[in-house]
């Protein structure tokens, strides 16, 4: 093996929440190779508090209006920048190995005889639902959570408003989303929460229930990046408080 | 409010997986109030590093043969030490809102009238199966997937293969889960992984199916701390090489 790639999850974009090995992996970089989400903020934040990078950032990230480079660019881009004996860190929003296509890019780095290894990261599916008082499991409430890209069928996640359903990239599709939910046996009237931007500038709470959390979106112009939580997990937000769905009885009892 | 607590996600035990906002709240503790898993051997790899931590160190955790102290009575000291004035930080496994109970404290303390916030950490229903080379979702092979601790009923987790199941707390139930997913759609050929004491000193990973994983798991002698994978993002594993369940054929399609 020549060369050496570190994916490092960066967190839900802040800098507070990288890790110490993710800080040590950057910090010994020449290269950053950066996406957008999560990774970007981070850098950004690292450099207004003084911390010193002395890497080359490389921006892969997507933006609005432009395409992302190609995966298939990014995994030959790891492999290069490892031959020509650089030092690489992939910075990758929350968990490299969630929805993040993290292992391909091991994958491919060590089928070119690049060693590759990989430090985990706080996923956003978790830790934004948690800045609005959300616990994905809470005792007497949940016991078991799915967490699912909404660009794939939703059709199949059982289960009722004790187990808690996740959607990633579920700002576009939130209306079919909650059409297909409330026809299971959540019931129309299972509370959801939409936050967007999580520890970013825009961070915001949208609480409804299956019923109407697309109209409320549509009217509140919620936006990606966003995570959707469904279940009855988000009666524990305080932003809940002034939603009459019975909270009030549930966590009495629970 | 009279006081602080600072709930903070350890991570899977690995001082490295520690996040920056965790390390400056352990620095800056009075008291630190930590449970075993993960977070134990934490605080002991910042102290073998020379990490100097001049907190004051409760353990809360369970040990073998000894009785954890209950849920009510750490609840209580939180809200005793905060009132006291001084900086408290309850140190937990993983991530605080997962399988945690992070939100009961966080409300306890709030309706005593204590401050209490969160910083999210890594969870090891993520973290520690990537240390076997397993992504909870990888394209072409899981775009979704449901953590259950095994204390709970999991005949309700639907989906065939291609939607992971990850299983904590499950050495002990472990011959019960595996009975119970073979049953549905996916099949007793399905791949499995057990990952023991991930990132610790007896780490190690056990592949099978759900046919035969809890006859290697018992000869095997596998031990709790465990996370345990179902689903074919398990065949991603280079321990999976030696299995014959038709991996290479699903992974050349992916
Ligand atoms: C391609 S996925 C990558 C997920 C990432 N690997 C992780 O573990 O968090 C991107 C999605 O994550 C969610 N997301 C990531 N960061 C977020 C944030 N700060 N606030 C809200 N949603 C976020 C959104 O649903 C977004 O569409
Ligand atoms: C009560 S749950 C707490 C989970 C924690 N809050 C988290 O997010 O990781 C404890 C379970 O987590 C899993 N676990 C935690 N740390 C682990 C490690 N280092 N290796 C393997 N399993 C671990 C085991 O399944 C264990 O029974």
């Amino acid at each position: 093996m020549t060369g050496l790639v570190t994916l490092v999850g960066a967190g839900p974009g802040d800098a507070g929440l990288l890790t110490l090995r993710g800080l040590r992996a950057l910090q010994a970089a020449d290269v950053i190779v950066a996406d957008r989400l999560g990774a970007r903020q981070v850098l950004d934040q690292l450099a207004a508090e003084g911390t010193r990078l002395s890497a080359e950032i490389v921006d892969v990230g997507k933006l609005p209006g432009y395409h992302r480079v190609p995966q298939d660019d990014i995994n030959e881009m790891l492999v290069r920048l490892a031959r020509q004996g650089k030092r690489v860190v992939r910075l990758k929003g929350g968990d490299p190995f969630i929805f993040g296509r993290g292992r391909e890019e091991q994958l491919f780095c060590e089928e070119h005889g690049v060693a590759a290894e990989v430090v985990p990261g706080v996923t956003s599916a978790i830790s934004v639902p948690a800045v609005a008082g959300i616990p994905l499991t809470h005792r007497g409430i949940a016991a078991s959570f799915t967490i699912v890209s909404a660009h794939e069928q939703i059709e199949r996640v059982a289960g009722g408003r004790e187990h808690t359903v996740v959607l990633l990239m579920g700002v576009n599709t939130l209306a079919h989303s909650a059409h297909v939910l409330a026809a299971g046996s959540r019931g129309a009237d299972c509370p959801v929460a939409i936050i967007e931007d999580g520890y970013g500038e825009r961070q915001r709470v949208t609480i409804g229930t299956l019923a109407d959390i697309a109209a409320l979106a549509a009217a509140r112009r919620v936006r990606s990046p966003a995570v959707v939580v469904v279940g009855d997990v988000v009666l524990l937000s305080p932003d809940a408080a002034a939603v009459p769905t019975g909270s009030t009885n549930l966590l009495a009892a629970a």
